[in-house]
């Protein structure tokens, strides 16, 4: 038995460490790359990608995996980490490899076009690119199989274990309580303007600021690193070499909020335990429950009275000219200021989920094909009008906003709004656990809830799937109680309406 | 014939991107990769190193490459892509598993045992690894196959066709000569204090002045970088991908010869011909030829009237203060200074090769067995005294100074020598196609110079081994006359000796 687990073991680590040289290679394409060695890195990457998925495909990684499955003399976490390997295992085997080489045509088709079609304003430039995606995607949900619902097969890919039937009546309940809300909060005579629009800070002094709440998060810093980026993005390459970006073109400061979010990231790959290190489980279980640790701390926390109580004096002593005339109360109210936008990624906590239940509700009536690409503009106005009130004056404030269906992903949307959930439900755990928490965020200790957060959810790994292990930490699985319980609870002070 | 080609061209290019892949990783490892990481980075380079090496020696590829034989219809790349491949397979493929394994031991063991002899200052507690090296490599010698002399096996990893039965004559020849000159310049009245000596350069300064050295060089920085390191270095990752770092801890300005040193390697890895990227025709044919392109411009170019004519005014405007009391004659002199000097990274261009001359014969006995390493210690300072008149007061000034034999690296050291050669014939041969050359190096052109180098040299890859290239361009091979020609010429008029 031993021979055949460590020669498991020895292909475990070997993909964990193409998965770690992977992640430096794109790290280094968005850090320190010089430009026209574009074409070299993505040949690089390719040849490692091709090995990867030549090693995972590999026979006798199947019958080695195959072999663990009757054993009663493995441990949990050696039954985990083989459980794991298979699933991925076996969605690489099903798909033709005809399949994967026509999908990587399309998406690099797909970027280019939907850039075309973004300079030029034309959704039409970028329809038969996306219908030539959602094709091949149908193709690879029907590969993977299912059980008559394509998108839970896609869906699987980014959130194991979810399905549309779950999903669905939880995002839509979700959906119609935000749409009153908004109006409601919108009517509030508290709305004001926008006290830090238009400041300009000193880049030299924001990114000393973002390292200094990396390090105040209990970010290990001789084990990852901060760098710059046009995209902020997180990658772990090794539990011991978490690599963070964040943008300082933009004068405001949006890079602290996401330096609170990457970090909540960085945290979480950091902090699996060290028997799981260059395995399966070294892993989170779902990329929403990774998304739950990002906002746990940029919104949760990083917009939060309590944090700021500590943190605005600290910021006003590093930008004493800038921030001269703007109070903690000031400054609270821009950065939660609730406002229907057209853009996603510049949404509020309140509208940010309706921007995602949009994208979740049309992308799953484009691969249901009930949807014709040709009246996806139309759609996508319609909920926008219906949900947010506003409409796009134009494709690209609209439609063609968003760059993931450019790289046919679709099912990667719902995590977004999946991560804002459970961030709520750990959050008010966190809160029940550590009665002193708040109190504690007003003086600047960060670390007691990196603490419990690394103890109940990073150090645990992928040994229990995302929805499992909130349960088993919150009592509940995936519910928009908290959530809402959250945002009635701010939003309703701060605007002093009642939600 | 095409199928087979064409798989074997893939290959080629996978072999290369690995060989870049390998190059990121270990620039990342000297520059940015955070401190708790060192042990997962040599992991994640160990697996990739197998993988390259799994694939060389494939015996699919050997028989893609045998194929390629007694084949009419390949052109001369083709052929010789195949040649230099076949010559890098059949190497591989000769040493067992278990010797890679051990050696792979030893080398860590030899570094380890090293680092503590030298804080120790005790030859002794090195002397069990040393040995266990050369036990090894001879071993490994033997696996590679020889006509008799086991060090023509090792330096064919380095310097492919030489061979000691040609070398040693020239380094013997060289020594001869350069122990009576070094006498007669350290006797000559023109030695003077070094004026240089205990000054201090602003970092930022410097760097920007290395930055422009590489740009007026036509190093392509938008295909490479500067980056720092302890210990300065060049990776090409890519022709297009060329990595040069340089060490600004230090206030001298021993930056900017490094990074002239530097810029020389970064040249000829960015100039090989674009038809020749992705194959094993994108190599420097060998170490020494490599060398000659940093020394070349390091010393030649570097340390010459001409190009500080233009620079020196350049450098004083960048630190008025700090030369404000040196001219360009004490400049030159204390950049040209002989000396003969304990430590071999810090002697100047006439002492530098009887530095190496002493460990070439050293190992050449060490490997042939005709020297204990228990006399080692005594036989390196008895040469010092012989070579050089002076005698380490410790080991650690001594033979322990280089870490090359920690590494297990013997025919390593001669690639140094056969540089300085090869660039005195490169450069000589230069100055006479090009009768401008010097005049344009002291108005500050250095790309005539670049263009030279790339036509005959760079962009010709390794469709040659190295002293044919040579041979083709020069008219000469290997030879120490223009060597000795140039530092008669230069440090004759300097020290106004008769060389």
């Amino acid at each position: 038995m031993d021979t055949t687990f460590d020669a498991l073991l020895l292909r475990m680590k070997e993909l964990r460490d193409l998965g770690g040289l992977i992640g430096l290679a794109s790290w280094d394409q968005e850090t320190y790359l010089p430009p026209k060695a574009a074409e070299a890195r993505a040949q690089q990457l390719t040849t490692l990608q091709g090995l990867q998925h030549e090693r995972l495909v590999d026979p006798r990684l199947g019958e080695w995996l195959a072999w663990t499955q009757d054993r009663k003399d493995l441990t949990d976490d050696q039954l985990a980490m083989a459980r794991v390997l298979i699933q991925e295992r076996d969605r690489a085997v099903k798909v033709p490899r005809t399949l994967v080489h026509a999908l990587a045509e399309a998406q690099s088709r797909g970027v280019h076009a939907w850039r075309e079609a973004r300079k030029a304003n034309r959704f039409d430039l970028f329809r038969p690119a996306l219908e030539r995606l959602l094709t091949l995607r149908r193709e690879q949900a029907d590969a993977y199989g299912h059980a008559g619902e394509r998108y839970d097969a896609l869906l699987e890919g980014f959130e194991p274990g979810m399905r549309v039937a779950r999903l669905g009546p939880v995002l839509s309940s979700l959906r119609d309580t935000l749409i009153g809300w908004v109006g409601r909060l919108q009517a509030s005579p508290r709305q004001g303007p926008d006290v830090l629009a238009g400041r300009q800070f000193d880049p030299e002094g924001r990114k000393r600021l973002c390292q200094r709440l990396l390090e105040d998060m209990g970010f290990d810093l001789e084990a990852g690193r901060l760098d710059q980026s046009v995209h902020p993005f997180s990658s772990g390459l090794h539990p011991m070499d978490v690599r963070l970006t964040t943008g300082l073109e933009e004068p405001g400061l949006g890079c602290l909020f996401s330096t609170l979010h990457e970090g909540g990231h960085g945290l979480y790959e950091q902090g699996f335990h060290p028997v799981l290190h260059r395995t399966p489980l070294a892993n989170a279980p779902s990329m929403g429950l990774h998304e739950s640790q990002s906002r746990l701390w940029e919104n949760l926390v990083g917009r939060g009275r309590p944090f700021w109580t500590h943190y605005f004096p600290v910021l006003r002593e590093a930008f004493p000219d800038t921030l001269a005339d703007v109070d903690l109360e000031g400054f609270l109210a821009s950065v939660n200021r609730v406002t229907p936008s057209l853009i996603r990624v510049d949404a509020d906590e309140v509208t940010y989920n309706l921007h995602i239940v949009l994208r979740y509700e049309l992308e799953l009536l484009l691969i249901r094909d009930e949807l014709p690409v040709a009246d996806l503009p139309e759609a996508w106005n319609e909920r926008m009008r219906r949900f947010l009130g506003v409409v796009p004056p134009d494709d690209r404030q609209g439609v063609l906003q968003d760059i993931h269906w450019a790289w046919g992903e679709f099912g990667y949307f719902p995590t977004y709004a999946l991560g804002n959930l459970y961030a709520a439900s750990l959050y008010a755990t966190a809160r029940r656990a550590l009665p002193q928490l708040e109190r504690g965020l007003a003086r600047g200790e960060l670390r007691p809830l990196r603490d419990w957060l690394r103890t109940h959810v990073h150090a645990e790994g992928y040994r229990l799937p995302a929805e499992e292990r909130v349960r088993v930490v919150t009592g509940e699985g995936l519910t928009d109680d908290d959530f809402l319980g959250y945002l009635r609870s701010k939003f309703g002070t701060l605007y002093d309406v009642k939600l």
